[in-house]
Parts: structure tokens; sequence; C-alpha cells
């Protein structure tokens, strides 16, 4: 185990968190608030704890593998999201930190589940940074770094391939950081488009910069207690239009800069979401016909829940939980499944259900006629025993741990509908759930401990499980 | 595709049934009730329709091959489930065809889901024979028939594994026939055994044999509306430890007649079942004892529904249902669960989970260790890939499945908690389930459609999924 070498990146983590924050300082200086000291303190912390730790951990050996890049992976996560919830803490705006802490790591994991219980009370500086996160989290806070910083290591592919979700991490490019760069350039330049948009359908600048915030990390959190209901349809279209966007796997945005137009939209996975959003949104539109004044607005909120919850944002336009049975049925299944892999959405993805599906039809294949040998395709490409196996097995520990996380939060005197919803919203990031857990309602229910319980499901949905449980590990500490 | 073949064996089954419907007709006459002549007309109807095809029928190729095997399985339990409503739609103790098939399906898949809302109402024959299905289907309908025919084929143990539960299905000896025999002999006497125990608790002689067969099939038809609750603790206690019995792997007990003890109690899937039983009975204990009069009460109450629900019978001594959120998380998972492979009960199966997590934690090996290559051992013995390959897609399926009978049982308006414990209930072939599906309710608010879909869903949870799917692939169906 390199620790030099991963103590060394922390501390470059640490250094660039508080770079980042200036931004949020700026904000609360500009609207004259109060948090500005408290987002002053905590950049003084991060820079001295940083530099501190780049002056100590100073590798001579600067090769890493993968296992390091787990264990990196888990310890930025976790580190970033204390220091993240600092200013939350010493402005008072959070008083305990817990919930600080709740608030911070739904951020950077992109899930949107609050414990505020009156979100309009907040400083703009508070909800800049909280919606920033979502930004920081959804690509990836290693990943910006390593496009930032000049390569300390051959190896940083084993950071991206940890930190990014998915079932196969591959480069765009041969070389880690001109893969991160170009992700983070579409990621940007998508970013300002939702903002001109926004802004051209009469949003203020504060907020339509927070919203896409919340839109291109596929987070959720908004600056209005009924999240984007009070908005116009032209906002709640271009907010529906964007989440979609950002579930999209973004090596299609890079085949699409590259002009490769004809293998891009070839892209099975792309078909596949856009046809489960279609579908499901007919369902819904159907079913919610009823209740809903005209075809107008029946389209308008099925859509948008339907894309707010399959790429595990998590905005609402109504009360869902309002809805029948059959409506939040197909919400609670979209919430599994999630975006594409390699864009900013949580769940399982879509190409992780995609092979899961192609494993079991091979299964058939071989009981109907045991002699054949099944070869499972997918984009084109033949897929490994290995990578189907891996998923299979993703599969299982995927399950075993939301299950083992539900019984846990059942120590909470809620219902089975408001625990199970909970943890399934929070494990795939999606924000909020069902029954006291509603798009109308929070987190502020659950006790402190039921809090970290579901903080750590959230670090274990976007940081695809494994990084988190190694850290755990004590073998995986040892030095080679 | 070998029809002659599997249309002549179901001639045969028919021809069995017929047979085993005479134990409900002399219920009936001994009681002098009027199903008599319900049970009468079925009989008529079995034999002669399965001595038509016996006659029709007459396979020169008696060779039968896995696909077949899968057929024949889904066939049988199709077409015994509507020749053993008859008798309750004739009677007109349950009119609706629809209600009976549920009943019936309900009955031979072990599930013990009723939708009878009198239970008490009913005829001794009827009661009789509903309680009989349990303990017929338990074992296998084509296993009864295999082992008290003389054999077709040499190739019986097709039917054998695509009939019994469980990721592998050896053979005990040499031959299928002797295999299934001495596997109906240890379930005889086991019945035997428990009839006479609950006799010696006071419990009459119709009573004895109807909880009996619930317990030995873990099915879970009763006589009376509360369950078990009215019974003596004795009784409880009875019950308690049999459902345990009929859950253990039942390669144990002939390990034990074979006086081969070593090898017996060091079985992994034993131990593991013990353990989650031992460990969720304190745990429901400690979380119920503040609502229970006594800890003799806690205990009791704990063991019973622990037993009850793993072993997915389904009886009841309390309304669980009123149980804190905790509690009612443990019984919900163990639904999942099941008992050991090659018992009676339903669910994954102990040793599914068994083999599940070890799959994991060999991936998570592979991850810290990429060069090593990782070995599973089960009971002592290497687990082939393609073992584990399968044991991952059938969970893959299992989930898929119960999700997409989730997603169509929310077209009713009930609540996610009934509708989702119904799924999993039906499914796992347990009976009662949460919310308005508790011990205390019954099905019969569900609409008849809503009740084919959750019969299918307990004929695939018996079977394992696959019968019945491959039935329902046009491909499989073709002449080699």
């Amino acid at each position: 185990m390199n620790f030099k070498m991963i103590f060394h990146m922390l501390g470059k983590i640490l250094t660039l968190e508080g770079v980042l924050m200036l931004l949020p300082l700026l904000v609360s200086a500009l609207y004259r608030e109060q948090c500005l000291s408290a987002f002053l303190i905590t950049i003084g912390i991060s820079l001295i704890l940083g530099s501190v730790m780049l002056k100590v951990f100073r590798p001579k050996d600067r090769v890493i593998f993968a296992k390091e890049g787990f264990i990196l992976v888990a310890l930025t996560w976790l580190v970033s999201s204390v220091i993240g919830a600092l200013p939350f803490v010493i402005s008072g705006e959070i008083p305990s930190f817990v919930d600080a802490f709740f608030e911070t790591v739904s951020g950077f994991t992109t899930t949107g589940a609050s414990i505020l219980t009156d979100v309009e009370a907040m400083s703009h500086g508070l909800l800049f940074w909280r919606s920033f996160t979502h930004w920081i989290g959804g690509m990836g806070v290693l990943v910006l770094m390593i496009a930032l910083l000049p390569s300390d290591s051959g190896r940083t592919i084993h950071i991206l391939r940890a930190e990014m979700p998915g079932p196969v991490v591959g480069k765009l490019v041969p070389k880690a950081r001109d893969t991160a760069k170009i992700l983070y350039y579409i990621y940007l330049g998508m970013t300002v488009l939702q903002i001109l948009l926004l802004l051209f359908g009469g949003m203020n600048l504060f907020e339509s910069v927070v919203h896409t915030f919340g839109t291109a990390g596929t987070g959720g959190f908004g600056v209005r207690g009924d999240s984007i209901a009070g908005y116009s349809p032209y906002i709640q279209w271009v907010i529906t239009i964007f989440m979609l966007l950002f579930g999209v796997n973004f090596n299609m945005y890079y085949m699409i800069l590259l002009r490769r137009f004809k293998n891009t939209f070839r892209s099975e996975e792309f078909w596949c979401y856009l046809s489960v959003v279609g579908l499901a949104t007919i369902l819904i539109a159907v079913n919610v016909s009823s209740i809903m004044p005209g075809i107008g607005d029946t389209i308008r909120h099925a859509s948008f829940q339907v894309a707010s919850i399959i790429t595990t944002t998590g905005y609402a336009t109504v009360d869902f939980n309002l809805w029948p049975a059959f409506s939040k049925a197909i919400l609670l299944l979209l919430m599994f499944m999630g975006g594409c892999a390699g864009s900013t959405a949580g769940g399982l993805k879509v190409s992780r259900v995609v092979l899961l599906w192609k494993s079991i039809r091979r299964n058939f294949r071989e009981l109907l006629h045991p002699h054949s040998v099944g070869v499972v395709r997918f984009e084109g490409k033949k897929v490994e025993d290995d990578t189907l196996r891996s998923v299979n097995v993703y599969f299982a520990i995927y399950t075993l741990i939301m299950g083992g996380i539900f019984l846990l939060l059942c120590l909470e005197p809620f219902s089975i509908e408001t625990n199970l919803s909970a943890t399934i919203s929070c494990f795939n990031n999606v924000g909020p759930g069902f029954d006291l857990v509603g798009p109308a309602s929070s987190y502020a229910l659950y006790a402190p401990w039921a809090k970290v319980l579901l903080s750590i499901a959230m670090l274990l949905g976007r940081l695809e499980i494994y990084p988190l449980i190694i850290f755990f590990i004590p073998s995986a500490w040892r030095r080679r």
C-alpha cells in the first residue's frame, strides 16, 4: 500500500476543495451574508491542512494500483464531505454536525436528500455551496483534480476507474488526464448552455446557476420548498431535457464532437435508456391522467418525474407521493435502474441492467440447447465472461447491501414504505422517497444514527460499493 | 420435442391425481358431507382423461431431455391445479373458478395464501383436500409419480431436476426412482411422527392430519381463522420444530439413516440455516418483548414466526402485521432466503444465498489481489464456475420477475406495502404478507386478474422460474 502517495493526493484534494470554496465565498460576499466568515474559516482550514499534507507526504514511488485507487477514492469522499459540512455548522445555519454531514454527502453524491425543513430560510452562499457540491460530485472530485493538475503518476486510470460509475470504464483517449479534461469540457459546456436557457425563461441568475448545478450533477437540491413546481412550464421542460441529457454516457457527446455520428446513435444503452423513459412516461401519463387538469399538464408532469427519477436527480413538479400505486411502483423501479454508465446519474446504470438481461437470456439459451456456447454481445462487441460475472456479482452485493441498510433503518418506527423508499432513494442517489420522505417532506425526522446510516448508503451508491467496503477491510491496508 | 412421452406422462399424472383424491373422498364420506359428489365427479373426470391420454399417447421413443423435463413439469403443475380446483367449484363452496384455482395453486405450491374469508365454514372434505395438496406439492407431484410407478425412461433424473428446488439437485442413489422413493419414505415417516405428537397434545385426528400436511409441505393452510393462535403452547412448539425440520435438506436425513453422522452435521447450509433462525429469533424477541405478556410468550411467538416465515410455511400464532417495523423487516428478508435446498420450503434457498455471498467474497479477493485465482468451496467441495454463474443469473431473473409482478400488481389500488408484501410472499411461497394481506386477512380483496397473476407468481416460485418460462417460449416446443 503506497500510503505516501495516497496522502499526497489527499493533500491536493483538500487544497482543491479550499479553492473551489472561493466561489460560494464570492456569492456570500455579493449578497453581504454572514456565512462569509464560515467560508473563510473553512477555506483556511482546508488550505492549511492540504499544504501541510503536501509537505509531509512526498512520495518517491509514485506508482499506484487498483487497491490504492479504491482507498484514495473512499478517503477523498469522506474527507471532502467532512470539510464541506463545516460552513453549514460554523455559520449556524445547520447547527448539528450530523445534519450538515448528511446534507453535504447528499450534495457530493448527487442524491439531493435534505434534512432542511425550510430551505427558503437559507443564505444564498450556503444554497450555492450545497448545489455546487452536486456539480463537483457529479463528474467526480478526483476526476476534476486529474483534469486540473499535472499528473503525478502514469496510473491515474485506477483513480478514474474507482470514481467513475458503470460496469466498464474506458479511456476516451490514451492519457487519463486528457480523458478527464475532455469530460469536464463537455460538462462545462452543457452547464453554460442550460444556465443560458434558464435565464432566457426569466429565471434570475442565482437560481439558474443553482438549478443547473442540481440538474448537471443529477442531484436535485433547489431553493424552494416545492422544488420546481412553482416555475413556468418552459423552465420545467428545459430541466426535463437537461436531466435526460446529463443521464447519457458522456462518451456519446465526445463521439458527437468528433463527428462520429454513425456509431454514436447505434449505442444499445442509449436506445434502451430512451425506450424506458418513453414507455414509463406513457404508462404514468395514462395512469395519472384522471387526476390532472389537462393533457399538456399530464405529459409535462409525467415526463418531468420520469426524467427526474431515472436520472436519479430527484426534482419534482408535483407531489408524486399522492399518485396512484402503479405510477409510484414505476418510479420505484426506475430508481434501481438509474441513468447510463459514464453519466452523472446514479442507480445500477442502464448498461448493467442490459447486461443482466443478456446474461439471463444466455442462460435460457443454454438450458434449451445444452451444447451451444452462448456469446453475449453488447454495443457491437463480444462481452467477456469476466465482465458478465462481475455485473452479476455487483447486482448481488448491491441488493444485499440495500437489504442490510433497510433492515437497520427499520429500527426507526416509520412505515415499511417510508424506510424502504428512503433506503432505495438514498442508495441510488435519487433523493425523495415515498410516504414520510416524499417530495413534499424531508429526512429531518430520522435520528442522528439513521442519518449517518443513510449518508453511508449514499456514499456506497455513488462510489459503486467497492471503494468504501475495501476501505473498511483491514487486510487491504497492509503494505505489499 | 418428445410430445408423445410428455402427454403419456401427463396421463399418468391425471390418473394419479384421481387416485389421490380418494382420500378426501373418504373424509367427506366419513363426515357425510355434500362435497362427496364433487369429489366423485372430479375423480371420474381425471381417471377418464388420464386413461384416454395413456391410450392415445404410446411413445416408442422414451428418451427425454432437460427441455422435455421442464415442459412436463410446467404442464403437470398447471393441469393438476385446474383439476384440483374442480371439487371447490362443483361443491359450490368456492363458486368462482379463479378463486378455486388460486386456492389450489396456493395449496400445491405450498404457499398457503387463501382467498377464504371464513375458513371455518368449509367442509371437512375440502379442508382436507386443501391441506393434502400441500403435502403432495411439498415433495413434488412428479417425484411422487416416479416413486410409485415403474420407470418408463432411463432419464427421469431430468424430471427430478426440474421439479426439485435448489441450485444443484443430486441423486442420493444411482437410480432416480430409488432416490424418489427414499425421499418419500423419509417424508412419510416424519409426517406420521408429527401427527402422533399433535394427537398427544390433545388435538383431534382431523386437525392433527391437516396441520401436519400444512407443516410437512411448508404450506400453511389451517382450519381456523386465527391460524395456530388458538392452540396450546405445546402444539405451537411441536409445529415450530417440525416446520424447521421440514426446512432442512432431506439428503441430511438420508445420511442420518445411513449413520453417516460425521459429514451430515458438517453441512454449511444446515449451520447457516440454524444460525439465521437463531439470530432472527433473538432480534425479534428483543424487539417485541415490550408488547408481549412474558418472556415465555416472547420466545415462543418469536421462534414460531421465524420458523414459519423462513421455511415459507406461513402459519401464525400472533398477528405479526402489528409488530414493530424492525421485526417486520426481518420477516420480510427471511421470506427471500427461504429454507434449505432439497427441502419442501420455498424462497431463494439458504445454499443459494451462501453461494451468492461466497461469489461476492471472491470478487473482493480478486479486486485486492488481481493476480490470484479465487476458488470457492461449499460443503467441502470446489464449486464449479458454471454453478456460481447460474446461481448469480438465477438471482437476477428472480429479482427481475418479482419486480415485474409487483409492478403489475400495483394496478390494484392498495398500498405499496400490501402489494409488495403480497408479491414477495406469494413468489416465495410463504402465504401471508403485511398490511391488507397480513396474517389476519386474506387475498379475497384482489380482482380476478390479480389472483391469476399471483397464482403465476406462486407457480414460478415453486418451480424455480425456468420450467414455466420455457413452457411459454415457442421455440422450446419445436421438434428436434
